[in-house]
């Protein structure tokens, strides 16, 4: 759903690649492709190899009608058209690997079905401003990085490394594998943010704004902790949970 | 200028108020204002008396070619149209009043030229969220309580006592002699937010979006922190801000 909607915001003009041979060539470039629309139907031998290494490089794609890759350019697309991602993404292992040779206590944000660009936007610019190691989102269910969130993360999106894995479990299985320990911001426990102690390599989860962290992450996670709540709307802004996080998390290394 | 864009945000239907008469009455009957358009060059006695009356009850109004009110509704507004506040103001010496005579050590927020109306809205829901005691914007220069911000607020509009202010250093003065110590979230200072002492009654002011908070305002304040940064872009959405602050005050709060 989300793919559709954040269609809209993309520049049509520079950032668009059209047929398959063009797309494959960009791939084999090393061309960062956010995502893909394959005109439904198509199924030949090179709709196969473009369809097999978009599922290996981890990009999303979708089949949709032919209406649809018109509306989008009048260019002859043959039934294929990808989008170039603004920012390069980064590899989870190499971000893990660099902080542990450098003997940082690396902070990781990863975001579960954020959907909101604007939201998404402000959480890379803390992350960014306040010095986290990496946002992890996942390939399919979260807001892409459009040019709506690059506007919002105040350019903080061309600084802060973004990894794009395709199932955030497997991530957070490979962080915890790795010595890091996962904290979830969850309104779902009594547990303070501020008595929770949140040295060492850390892995912080958010949920989306509906409902919050999925409870097959949740149950991942080694630590839960809310943000102290009274009033009686007692939820916050999903940025705003991110940035008092990240800013806990901070605080608690710099005095102890 | 935010007077004019926040209009389009406002239901056209049911908040608004037509004629000078219909417009004092609703006053008289101590309805809440949120701004007034009044056709340019309208000059008798009751336009005299109605701003007279505005000016005292500290309620923006602005001079409007006719066109732009007939934009606004085809309906026979004499030259005056108000718009019907979508909250209840408080007062703010009511505020601090009640605070001090139920012991508590209050928090409030005063909001510097904050124009966009997401993060108004984001804020308000922090503060309520979180239980400060009210947040203070100006009359003027600053985003109105549309139904985007309180949209945004998820509701905390609704519950969050907002005050009013034609002057925020008067209000400052007025928390100053209350007993409050003013707090300014700024990056022009070196003092970290955590290794300030935020107990007691505290005021936290944040500024605009665009250059922070007003010399004019800042000079007044007693204390300036900033929250650390570490990263190139190295400054927070203003929203994001104000959360990380009021959590700092309450966790200061919470263990000792």
């Amino acid at each position: 759903m989300s793919l559709m909607r954040n269609t809209e915001t993309q520049s049509p003009v520079n950032n668009l690649v059209f047929g398959i041979r063009v797309l494959l060539e960009a791939l084999e470039a090393n061309k960062e492709i956010e995502k893909v629309f394959i005109r439904k139907g198509m199924q030949n031998e090179m709709t196969k190899k473009l369809t097999d290494r978009l599922i290996a490089l981890n990009i999303p794609f979708q089949k949709v009608p032919i209406e649809k890759l018109n509306r989008i350019s009048r260019k002859n697309h043959q039934g294929v058209i990808g989008y170039l991602s603004p920012i390069n993404f980064a590899s989870l292992d190499n971000i893990v690997d660099q902080s542990f040779s450098k003997g940082q206590d690396a902070i990781i944000f990863l975001l579960d079905r954020i959907t909101d660009v604007r939201n998404l936007g402000a959480i890379a610019r803390s992350m960014e401003s306040m010095g986290a190691n990496a946002m992890v989102i996942p390939t399919k269910g979260g807001a892409l990085i459009s040019g709506d969130a690059m506007k919002t993360s105040a350019g903080a999106l061309h600084h802060l490394p973004v990894c794009r894995v395709y199932d955030l479990k497997i991530a957070i299985r490979f962080l915890k594998d790795s010595g890091f320990r996962v904290l979830a911001i969850t309104e779902k426990t009594q547990v303070s943010l501020f008595k929770t102690d949140l040295l060492g390599p850390i892995a912080c989860i958010l949920g989306s704004e509906e409902d919050g962290i999925s409870p097959d992450l949740l149950k991942l996670c080694d630590l839960q902790a809310q943000i102290p709540m009274k009033g009686q709307i007692a939820s916050l802004n999903v940025s705003v949970s991110a940035g008092i996080a990240l800013y806990e998390i901070i605080r608690q290394r710099n005095d102890g």
